[in-house]
């Protein structure tokens, strides 16, 4: 089943288990002649790369991408791009005790109940390990997309919320993301954060979070009613990420709240183009672009790889306590928020194919 | 571009627009010798049929559906089953107004912007009537769910939040949902929002609304990792449902907040059967269904169409005022609750089908 | 399950069985601002009816389509293009003696041990009566092409065998083909096959024949590697067509007597173009067009509705005769050429779209 | 642009040009516990490597496989399985000479006319080297088929016509096939065969094949009606193979040729089951199986790449001779064989998985 792979046109792969001997993806569909060397796909690599604070796993992973095919002589051939990298952390570690144990708030009960059988290494299918290579195949539609939509494209996330704790959303910088451990864009939440965090780790708990990712450049036009709507793919996109448990585009579960006087985003002339009066929709109406920002947000549970002793059972009915060792993230969220701009970038890339496929070339000169 | 369809194995393909001559969809895929007629289908469009009180719209339309294929005898025959709704209530209306102009908050400019052309009658395409074809398309999902999980199966939805007011969730009763114009499972929540809508409407505005769609006898083991999990799927289906700006899966935003040691739901054996001690996944782990009731919540934002004037532009750049008369929803979330059925229905389904091509039967035994 | 429908990016999905209330087709993924009326699609829809000469079905169906959406003012809106015939002459038939019967050659026993239900008036889903969508379909993509590809442009088919009789190919008019009632290039040939098809049809047998599409102005570069070749999609799409049995491009089964020097067309600059001395490749290299012509034959098998008896069974296991009473096509293949153009015509625009999609716009100057 | 895959349940995509640093599949949909080891996938990737005789490429590569993915402990997880052979005869070669020419035959000049850049070592993506993955697949199907159909399952092929030079069908043995060079069912026409291949390559030329695959053991019931037909999707999957220019089924293009009362299959009864009395549909009819054997055939064209100088041109339009040395195959049809087997099993199981997620379980007694 087809159930390993996302896209339409820029159609993605993936494969490959948390502790098996490599991961990798297939990028089909890229357009030829996009300049694409591995140190492209590393940099975003790197930015979700575990133990790179104390906030997130220690497991070392150098996570050095491949490129196996689709590249020629520095160029996408419009061929297949395979992408691999080698899992080199396979510590020789004794599964011993959880390999017939099932984690509470994992997929083991769940993947043996589907399949009769699971690699119980480190999660196998259903680690977090898989969204290294979203953001590798994200790597590649941002570039594509940096050529199309020029300098006013990017995609940016950063973490809004860590447990009860959110930011002040008036003092959010986007150069302040760049410079904390948790991607934030608040200086003041970001220091509040180092220690919460630290007592969460300490108390063998964890803690969820709120990521919210913003693309910019984006033409009005990018989205196919109705049920291909840029939303609808957005929404499964981020719902499909590892412990994700809700999303949102623009005020979500907010305008449910608001009178509709308020709720619909007014229209004016500016400079002789169309221009919204504010951004209550989150860039999308009817399910395609406005030219506004594209904004979303999604939720992550807390880590379920925890010290606190668990009441679960194993797969031979017996009743067990389990209790997760190893090296964990205390907020899976913080290296959620590489993933989730990979996957706006996938999907903001295949619907512009999807669009010029259909409607010819975009124009980008109204891209908000 | 096969946007106007959904699924991968149970596959709806919808078309029609608002104000056209008809409305109508094909189901690829159900299985053969189901028992299936127009009666089984009409009982579920009723349900979402306007003009049944005075909160939604008073456009008058039968919604009578015809089956055109794909039904021998009074049953399926596994082939295409063609349905189609004729347009009754195309008033001979003066679109003269708003032709030109792009309504707040509707997808009229950027279906302008995306196609160059659009069906300005009643929003075309765009327009929530297409729902009804979901709806459909649903009854039949769940004629097929009900004879494959017997009994225990029931996909059964609620509107817990009407603008700011949400139910008492302590008073929850199903019985109830049926008893008032809201499909509110909290009969004084129901009275009050009576009021506060009559309030809504009067001062010509509009309210957002919260439904919360629950499936039962949901057997372990449904949905594919790992981008065809169950919740990305069914965060798609929702959120391509018109209005919607949110989706949650189980506690959702919410499981953001809480601490890792309460966010995992613990199992034990109860009667010789895995169980859960609580169900903050919503039923789904690892993008697969644990057995527990699936629960999902979507967010709608209020009606757009409303009385109140507000800013925008035509297409020609002139800026003008919009006020939206005619017969409008003022809280189409209310009439989005057998919708949300609808795509949990067939959501479900494929998933059904999907896990039963690659795995064998799956064992009912289990389902919550 | 979607396999009623074909096409990636343009998308027809069909329905209806033979002698059910109609059949129809959706049109997904059509550009917009094409002008269509249901007078181009009947166009087309006249060439294919039948009881144009006593050489084809005498069964009197107007086949008068409708459109029921995705045309606004007289183009298409980019959204679904819903198209039904009304089914008239469904004739108040006694089914008695064939619907527990298996007619020898036809789909009855095979949808039977699929489905274990089946609809056995005059072949339900499985009659040749589909192909009208399909041809629906194509005259919708000619348009759509035409308007891409200019007055170059043209998708041909004719008969070029009845039997054992074959054309000769050096007598090929296209011209011809429009003047008498098999389709046929070459009028001596044509002439003959009148008395040959009188002596099959008074015998109360049948007969095959062999159809050859030609696409021309087609650009350089329409297919994809390497499993969604343009000849490969053509075959699928030939092979998908009632009755047909085998799918040639270009030389097709004689490229395998050939010694190879002769086989591989040679190039040369024609004009500051590039040039092919010769079409052995049917105008395809690797999947894609080479800006040739594209040709492609199929074999149509004899009608097997026949007024010789037939040993077949029963769905009881009885052993029985059968005789194939009604109105029917002596020579099938006749009609399946105006439904190979319209499936040519599908393919060709949906790669057409595949390949703007990810490439951007076709360079159409060196079309052949 | 999801062109590198086929199936819809068992779903393969390859990757890798001819000489880039490896080529490789991913196989999403496989079931669950199944067993499975290199060594299985070996020994059909055995069959198709070159360097076994004169009469095929004397390029060495060991294609040793390797499983990354998917498989633990000695069985199938249900998750993708990732395949990868290293190219290890990556012999530093000076492609100077026919980097910037067209070869004609091949498909340099239409990659470079889509993509506007191609890998043109050892035609790259287009290189047949691209089927050793199709084989790999096709050995996984094979498992799983024989574990869910049983003994009586098997797929096999043979070559039936080299050049112009066909077998005597009534000395065919299937032991035979193993026993000769050129997977040829008659010994006679084997050692004829050796003689006029010798001399072709002396010519500096290539000759043609053509293969025909059988698939025994298969039920009634595997198709999909209309587009979804088994031998629609047999179609494609064989032309999509390198220089594949025809497909038949069954009696393929002679079915044109015999009249009506000869072609349609009659049948009886036999042992208390359904019986054909012949097999001119080739076990297809109306594209779902009939249980008897499936019968396909496809023709090959001569080796592109051949001694003799031939006209074409250079990518800046220069008139240019073309002369291909290195080691290629005088007939490339002859290690086709094992190709054609692959895709005939990944079709078949992908069929059978969609079969039994509309339909249930399969019936397998009636297997022929």
């Amino acid at each position: 089943m087809a159930s390993n792979a996302f896209g339409t046109l820029f159609r993605v792969t993936t494969w490959g288990e948390s502790h098996g001997e490599a991961i990798g993806c297939v990028v089909d569909g890229a357009p030829p002649r996009i300049a694409l060397t591995e140190a492209d796909i590393q940099h975003d690599l790197d930015r979700r790369r575990p133990g790179q604070s104390r906030h997130t796993t220690q497991r070392r992973e150098p996570d050095a991408v491949k490129i196996l095919s689709g590249v020629f002589q520095g160029e996408t051939t419009g061929t297949p791009i395979s992408l691999v990298i080698e899992n080199q952390d396979q510590r020789s570690k004794d599964y011993g005790e959880i390999k017939d144990r099932y984690r509470p708030g994992h997929a083991d009960y769940t993947y043996d109940a589907k399949y009769g059988i699971r690699d119980y290494r480190g999660g196998g299918r259903s680690s977090a390990r898989e969204t290294a290579m979203r953001v590798a195949a994200g790597a590649i539609a941002r570039k594509v997309l940096a050529r199309r939509l020029g300098n006013a494209f990017a995609v940016r996330a950063a973490l809004v919320q860590v447990g009860p704790h959110r930011i002040d959303r008036s003092r959010w910088d986007w150069a302040e993301v760049e410079r904390n451990p948790f991607f934030c864009p608040d200086a003041t939440a970001a220091a509040a954060w180092e220690g919460f965090l630290d007592g969460v780790r300490k108390a063998g708990s964890s803690a969820g979070a709120v990521i919210e990712v913003v693309a910019t450049g984006i033409p009005a036009g990018l989205g196919e009613p109705v049920y291909g709507k840029l939303d609808a793919d957005l929404a499964a996109a981020m719902m499909s990420i590892n412990a994700v448990k809700g999303v949102e585009i623009g005020d979500g579960f907010a305008a449910a709240e608001i009178p509709g006087h308020e709720a619909a985003d007014e229209m004016r002339m500016d400079g002789g183009r169309p221009a919204f009066l504010s951004n209550h929709a989150g860039g999308i109406l009817g399910g395609i672009s406005t030219g506004q920002e594209v904004v979303v947000r999604f939720a992550v549970k807390p880590t379920s790889s925890i010290l606190t002793p668990r009441a679960s059972i194993d797969r031979f009915g017996a009743e067990v306590e389990v209790v997760t060792k190893g090296r964990h993230d205390p907020c899976v969220g913080i290296r959620a928020v590489p993933v989730g701009e990979a996957m706006m970038a996938c999907v903001l890339l295949d619907h512009l194919m999807r669009h010029e496929a259909q409607c010819g070339p975009l124009r980008t000169e109204d891209a908000g």
